[in-house]
């Protein structure tokens, strides 16, 4: 399991288009292949500023395999213009968890 | 349900001393008023690198609790010295998950 890790800063004044705008996109990365889960969370401390969470079965399967389909290209272009700066996308994988 | 977020850089060459104080640490968090769940991933793109979640029912049981107990002070002390930079602690909370 690999966990993709993004915090997203979003435009100011454009959070509220932008959470509708990913409940419209959401479908297309739960549709990939290896999708595990995705989880979208609210900064407390910086209320523009959101983290992504998506589990992938394997690497290939975010990287090889969504990043290069159609439905990323469509789930780019939903979104990617709420972000500044471009956001950074890592990947983790669990040591331990309780 | 609040989710604490840290990335964690690790002082190259470091890292299995880290996971063995962190394993060591573990038992401090989750004995505190309001813990839910622990999680550290390691990064795939720079090894040195970490992610610490932790789910709390309140902010209040992060900041005002366990962040001013002795536990925190032994966690501090098992586990801070690993850190460079010191690392940035912001919380969130959740829009959807699926």
């Amino acid at each position: 399991m690999i966990l993709e890790h993004v915090v997203l800063d979003i435009r100011p004044g454009q959070e509220p288009a932008f959470e509708e705008a990913f409940a419209v996109a959401r479908p297309l990365i739960m549709s990939a292949q290896g999708w595990r889960s995705v989880r979208l969370e609210r900064c407390v401390e910086q209320p523009s500023r959101y983290l992504l969470l998506v589990e992938w079965e394997t690497l290939a399967d975010h990287l090889d395999g969504f990043r290069t389909s159609a439905a990323y290209e469509e789930w780019r272009q939903l979104l990617h213009h709420f972000y500044d700066p471009p956001p950074v996308v890592e990947h983790f994988e669990l040591v331990t968890a309780s």
